[in-house]
């Protein structure tokens, strides 16, 4: 994709929110990739996950080292093709990359938001990301798109707005979290919580940062997010240094050990913990079928999109039996659905990994897209 | 089991370590259900698992509401019929309920251990127990059992004293952890750590109690006990109260995070932190095979015991597949071996509850225990 900038854009309606608050204002930032065409049929949509952010493609600046997190996926001649395709990926309200979020100045009290930002859900998200189509005069997303947490965004765009949604993409999501996956959640949001530096979230007017707690709700999730094979593979019991072998009496390191602890500290410089704790908010309160009795089919009975399905084998956060419920409810909804379950050993993270086969499939299916158009 | 009273046996002739150190003198809290016979010939080991005591059965007062953790599995009529065997539980080593342990005083400072505590390795626990076994005059046991990290001693019991025990059982473990269960154990032990009221492990000292860092690491333990299934059957997406609809400011509590909470601040008040890192280490350095070149086969062949070994079908943490990689390992080594592996929902948990098939099974091979005798 080369360089990008991202922009941003402000919201000045109040936009009511699930919970019963509205927020007067709001901005979101992002990034466009690829040119509208002169129909505005071609637009596409990226939600991003959990820590995700609006960077999905390209680089920021020469010197920058490291692509957006979606760059195995978007680009000229990639499954979502930039030549193509004019692709819009924003941060969600409540993150912390440039979007309006807990670490934003309240306008009430001038200072920062902090915990008493307002909880999000997927809803609201998706209402926010309508206005910025209104901005951008998109009037129907070719596709909406997204992975996780993004997945569920997508399948919530289908039922907010059916006729601006063509197509929906949704790969290793869920149309819940399990209570295992509410538990591990519990256990991160606890670790940030029970660091003295979070201060009941108000750490920013107290000048410290929950880098420890944030670090361990990070290595807490980062299991989650490889399958075992994948550890076994990457790491096995190598040992940093030294050796478990009798007659030593300083602690071995395992390197799976210093990878955590790496992880959990990048993490942790890189990311704000109220968003953190908002965004697992989000994931556990997601329940797409929650207004139409617990029953999906009579929730995808509202989508006027075709779907698209995507699971790998070794997920265990969001494993294929989860995104099965998704098409099956799909199907008997009468709704079009493909879906393709991935053969790959990487767990959950494998949605973000350049596997051939689900570049393959993802490309294929993006052929469809706007063909008819 | 009725009533029963612990006791305490000290030693004081030194104990040599794998670590290269030695404890000049160590109790070992114990209790004992059943008789021995003349011949000494029905004893019975019970090795406990991570978080486990020697108070395996029976009540310690009219008052006392709460069996011991194996009462399923231990007394007349049951898998280890107390009126068949003389059965031993002790506190390993290093533990936290009377054993000597990073709680207990170091002769040579005249204060608590605490984190200078020498680490333990199984092969530790087992010699430590060797000398329990002499002074109770039980030159070899019938039977070593245990699930989990206790079935990891019940092996290395087989390879130290291979005359000394002529059945080994072995319940929900593993040959070695996986690079998975390390890390969950390393972020367990981080979430200690990181607790500012750990002091380093000095807690004693300074009379703090790491109780949120140490009720942390029990509910990411916890969740690792229990299967997808079993959380979802127990408590799926319920909340504790209010609901999960439109216009609802306040946030919503599910059902399992405060479960979580409760097992977490339970634990914390009842279990030592310095021991449980201690624990989780002794689990992270077993590899039965290490001192045979990573080869089971050779480990096993020193051994002339009967195995039998049980796995639960969603145990996750120590999965039947891992139970399987033992199996193969002793039929390759020519030791007799049964083998069962239980439908059972429960997760790793299953090998602590009262599952019939399961209960029938270790009830069937332990009728197998001592019946030449």
């Amino acid at each position: 994709m080369g360089i990008v900038t991202p922009q941003t854009a402000r919201f000045d309606e109040p936009l009511k929110l699930v919970c019963g608050r509205e927020l007067p204002s709001y901005e979101l930032v992002y990034e466009t990739y690829g040119t509208l065409n002169k129909q505005h049929s071609n637009a596409v949509l990226i939600c991003h996950a959990l820590s995700g952010n609006h960077h999905a493609a390209g680089f920021h600046g020469p010197e920058d080292k490291k692509a957006g997190w979606w760059d195995e996926c978007i680009g000229p001649g990639k499954p979502i093709d930039t030549d193509r395709f004019f692709v819009v990926s924003l941060n969600n309200l409540g993150g912390c990359h440039g979007s309006t979020g807990p670490s934003s100045i309240n306008p009430a009290t001038g200072k920062t938001w902090g915990p008493d930002f307002p909880p999000m859900r997927t809803t609201d998200w998706v209402h926010s990301q309508a206005r910025l189509a209104d901005l951008l005069e998109i009037d129907c997303w070719a596709a909406v798109i997204g992975g996780s947490l993004g997945g569920m965004q997508a399948m919530r765009w289908s039922l907010e707005f059916p006729e601006r949604i063509q197509h929906c993409i949704v790969i290793a999501a869920a149309l819940k979290l399990s209570a295992q996956n509410l538990a591990f959640n519990e256990v991160a949001r606890q670790a940030i919580e029970a660091d003295p530096e979070f201060v009941g979230g108000g750490y920013q007017d107290s000048n410290t940062i929950p880098a420890q707690g944030l670090a361990l709700a990070r290595m807490i999730g980062h299991i989650t997010y490889l399958s075992d094979d994948a550890m076994a593979n990457k790491f096995g019991r190598d040992l940093r240094s030294g050796s478990l072998n009798r007659g030593e009496t300083a602690d071995a390191e395992f390197q799976v050990q210093s990878y955590l602890r790496h992880q959990g500290s990048q993490f942790s410089s890189n990311f704000d913990a109220n968003t953190y704790i908002l965004m697992t908010r989000a994931l556990d309160y997601f329940d797409l079928a929650l207004e139409y009795d617990g029953n999906a089919v009579e929730a995808f009975k509202q989508s006027q999109s075709s779907f698209f399905v995507v699971s790998f084998s070794t997920d265990w956060r969001f494993s294929p039996q989860r995104s099965r419920e998704i098409v099956n409810a799909l199907i008997e909804a009468d709704r079009p659905v493909s879906y393709a379950e991935i053969e790959a050993n990487e767990g959950h993270d494998a949605f973000l990994l350049p596997i051939p086969r689900y570049l393959d499939v993802f490309h294929a299916y993006m052929l469809r897209v706007g063909a008819s158009d």
